[in-house]
């Protein structure tokens, strides 16, 4: 399953270690940000000429990825290998977009046809909402569509539907709004329901397991409040997605449920039917299947084994460099796209919470710094709140920028000789620059101190397939990164002590723990 | 204005370097927590029994913060010092809501009744916005209220509006609804006007100096807007928030101005008419004023020179310890209400863009780290995202955790024997336990190293006046981080060079960089 190599102990990683790292000042000409800008899929580039690497570096870091087979370690993942050896699990998310390296048919079960039939199933049920067709039980059409989920179940599905929400609603795609109710705190419900009218709402109950506490919590919740309105059957405005095995799986309590299995992880999951039923039921099965095609492009764009041509895995690996060589604790994601609001949010728990470890797969501890910590808001805002850390600030921070040349929306009048778009993009350009260059200055409070490296991610414009490449680019580089440090990018064990004292707290009789009833007592839950 | 001693410099500095971190377990006691809880100011407590410093440790902070005279400096800022050096100006937030140690005229002008009064005539429009004594230019009844206005002109009043939205709703205060509009990209603003109507949509126009490119290119995106529709005169449906020596000052393009000065920051400016109008017509005036009454009193605690009883100097100085001494590069703000999910977002700005600096007071290098990054969701959202690395990473990141005893909405029945109330405050009891104490195991994957801290804001309800001191404590910990690192918080030159190069690619004949030519046309924008 892994190369049986640990990264430090590769020479090629020794030899990074006494290479020096690259001035950005002179080093960022046109011929290099031509040479390093390659194709990720769906129509994107990514461009990492303003990484503080010299040809050098990356050399050695190609060298490093094929010790390490990373390529090969995605082959065997995707070919159906216990890749999540904690959970014993196979990893199959790629599953549901295609079949990158062929098809692979494992124990007995063709899983991209399960995931297939899922993904159909659930248009023809969006279909049918969108039509009419398929309406509340006072005969209203559904006008409102509300996923309750947390995590994967939340965080991917609602990043994308904000991705297109006004993409799909310039081409007349948008049939239902769509809504998320995620927290277990019950302002959060609340908030949401506040502006519904049950009658004309659908809600998706999104839980594998089927016994999420939050989740399971908020269907009650929204269950009371549908029952409230006479004439209103809870039962016809409920869909589940769950595993076949969960407690909510073929039960009369929902309209219809559609599956997902084990080996779709909760942040890997934003292509199943975890992401599949809510994006089809508000933007249209057409749009969650472009999102699929671009997923699949940068899929099998990460299966090239030659590093400068696999724009995720070089993702992956200046990542690597940037946190263990030059030590750098955090890394921002800074989208040149209001749509892409949420992004940051998802892409968050997808490398958190998958290499955010200190255990690799043997057991053994990590001697190298694993996952960084990720944060990020939208260009230009980010730029009025906190750019000033990350140009002056005493820690250096690698940037991920992503832009695209065209709005997704049609009125853009000038103003001052330009477009909004236009002035926006002369932004992104100037930060790339200005925090690879910096600048000096007499006054040291004016001065930039530059070699700040970042890199992009471009495109045409943020539709469906270049939002599937972008998504998966993600996926396939925190899952390099994961292979790598030799990494289980794949389960959570982290989460499992919280949930356990929770346990203790709701439980007759209360904690044992005095630590635990103090704050409980101070929190008024006990 | 500075004390003229340099931390790192003073003694009780060099004995803390020399001071055994804390172990917690063992050290989390009933008596420790009860003993390290203290006020906040608008009914909060902050509880720091499960941050890993000992007696011993916080005994020293206290010396430091005594050598350096944080509070003395405090004093100097709010009697009208110029505390903002780089650009020469006094630093008056805090005269918005109130008049921390006794009144104060600068200058010959009493500022504390230039904001009130202000305060004063936003109420009064507010109220007759709320009535629909003026209403837009059609004659009909405002419905919708929209900021147009970045960085601290947004972050700030978008935070405390969705914190209390809720809240006024279910008290029949929410008379119309606000939204934001900051990114200068126009699908940011197209989105938001797409739920609107021109005839009912009222625009609050918010920049301090008139030149924001972003507001300035949102504003004219929604004036042409509003003019799309027969009978519209933008004039009726636009005031301003600027400074009287502005553009945008008493111009007959708008309905009516309010003022704000160069005194007041625009990350520190949410207590100000920036946050006051908007706020006083969605929420009502009231609940804006009981926002200052919280902040006022969170103000008068952050006087007190004792250092165990001034929660945001406490607040401050362990994250300096943490900072500096532990070298921990990162906080999450971590609150249980879905009412702040942007507030995190809000302190990511207050802190990143006041204290992300390297050169001091006295234009020399700092030597010791400062501001770290700042990032944070809603918990239990974030137990399924982020926290497997908070709990398991190869970093400890110091966490901020917020939480109150009772919901801002009356609807939370019971499932599986508690309400969801319960069931998120036992989580967020049973996390700081996990965090502090781990857990052992066989299984090094589900072993729990612990020592992990955190602080606790606890309060019964998010209420205005807690909600005000919430923000008032998390301005006056950033406020005396900088004094302790001997910063200037209050500029942000790091952020001019980006806009300087900016400014070159939108001019006649683009840039004469070669690499931002290159980018520029990568993106499009040449």
């Amino acid at each position: 399953m892994s190369s049986g190599k640990r990264i430090d102990e590769t020479s090629a990683w020794q030899s990074i270690l006494s290479h020096p790292a690259e001035n950005l000042r002179g080093a960022l000409t046109p011929a290099r940000i031509a040479a390093r800008t390659i194709p990720a899929g769906g129509g994107l580039d990514y461009s990492y000429a303003a990484m503080d690497v010299d040809d050098g570096t990356i050399a050695l870091l190609a060298d490093v990825s094929r010790t390490l087979d990373l390529v090969g370690q995605y082959g065997a993942l995707v070919a159906g290998a216990i890749m999540n050896p904690g959970e014993k699990r196979m990893v199959l998310h790629h599953a549901t977009r295609g079949q990158p390296g062929g098809p692979a048919v494992k124990e007995g079960r063709d899983y991209r046809a399960f995931y297939e039939d899922e993904r159909l199933r659930a248009a023809s049920f969006a279909d049918k909402v969108r039509s009419g067709d398929i309406a509340g039980s006072t005969g209203r059409r559904f006008e409102r569509v509300v996923q309750i989920g947390i995590g994967g179940s939340d965080l991917g599905p609602r990043a994308l539907y904000l991705a297109l929400e006004q993409w799909a609603r310039e081409r007349g795609k948008l049939a239902l709004k769509a809504a998320f109710i995620s927290n277990v705190d019950p302002d959060d419900a609340n908030g949401v329901l506040s502006g519904l009218d049950p009658e004309t709402s659908l809600f998706i109950l999104v839980s594998k397991s089927g016994t999420t506490q939050e989740t399971l919590a908020n269907e009650s919740l929204v269950k009371a409040w549908l029952s409230k309105k006479p004439g209103i059957d809870p039962a016809r405005h409920l869909v589940a997605v769950t595993s076949e095995t969960s407690p909510l799986a073929r039960n009369p309590a929902y309209l219809d449920s559609f599956y997902i299995d084990d080996y779709i992880g909760g942040r890997y999951s934003a292509t199943s039917a975890v992401g599949g039923v809510i994006l089809s039921v508000a933007l249209g099965p057409d749009t969650f299947e472009a999102i699929l095609v671009g997923a699949a492009e940068a899929d099998e764009l990460a299966m090239q084994p030659d590093l400068s041509r696999n724009a995720s895995m070089m993702d992956a690996m200046l990542g690597v460099y940037e946190r263990c060589v030059l030590g750098r604790p955090s890394v921002a994601v800074l989208p040149y796209t209001q749509a892409l609001s949420r992004f940051p949010a998802h892409l968050q728990q997808l490398d958190m919470e998958s290499n955010g470890k200190q255990v690799d797969r043997e057991g053994k501890s990590v001697v190298i710094p694993s996952g960084p910590t990720v944060f990020g808001e939208p260009g230009t805002n980010g730029q009025h709140s906190f750019y000033q850390h990350l140009h002056q600030g005493t820690d250096i921070v690698p940037l991920q920028f992503i832009g695209f040349r065209k709005n997704q929306t049609g009125f853009d009048p000038e103003f001052e000789g330009s477009t909004a778009r236009k002035k926006l993009n002369a932004n992104l350009a100037a930060q790339i620059v200005a925090f690879a260059l910096g600048k000096d200055d007499a006054d040291p409070n004016r001065r930039f101190p530059g070699g700040r490296p970042s890199s992009l991610l471009v495109g045409d414009e943020l539709d469906p397939r270049a939002l599937g490449a972008l998504l998966a680019h993600y996926e396939n580089k925190v899952m390099f990164q994961g292979f790598a440090w030799n990494l289980n990018s794949f389960d959570q064990e982290g989460v499992q002590l919280g949930k356990k004292l929770t346990g203790t707290v709701l439980a007759k009789g209360g904690p044992s723990d005095p630590a635990l009833s103090a704050y409980a007592r101070l929190l008024g839950a006990l």
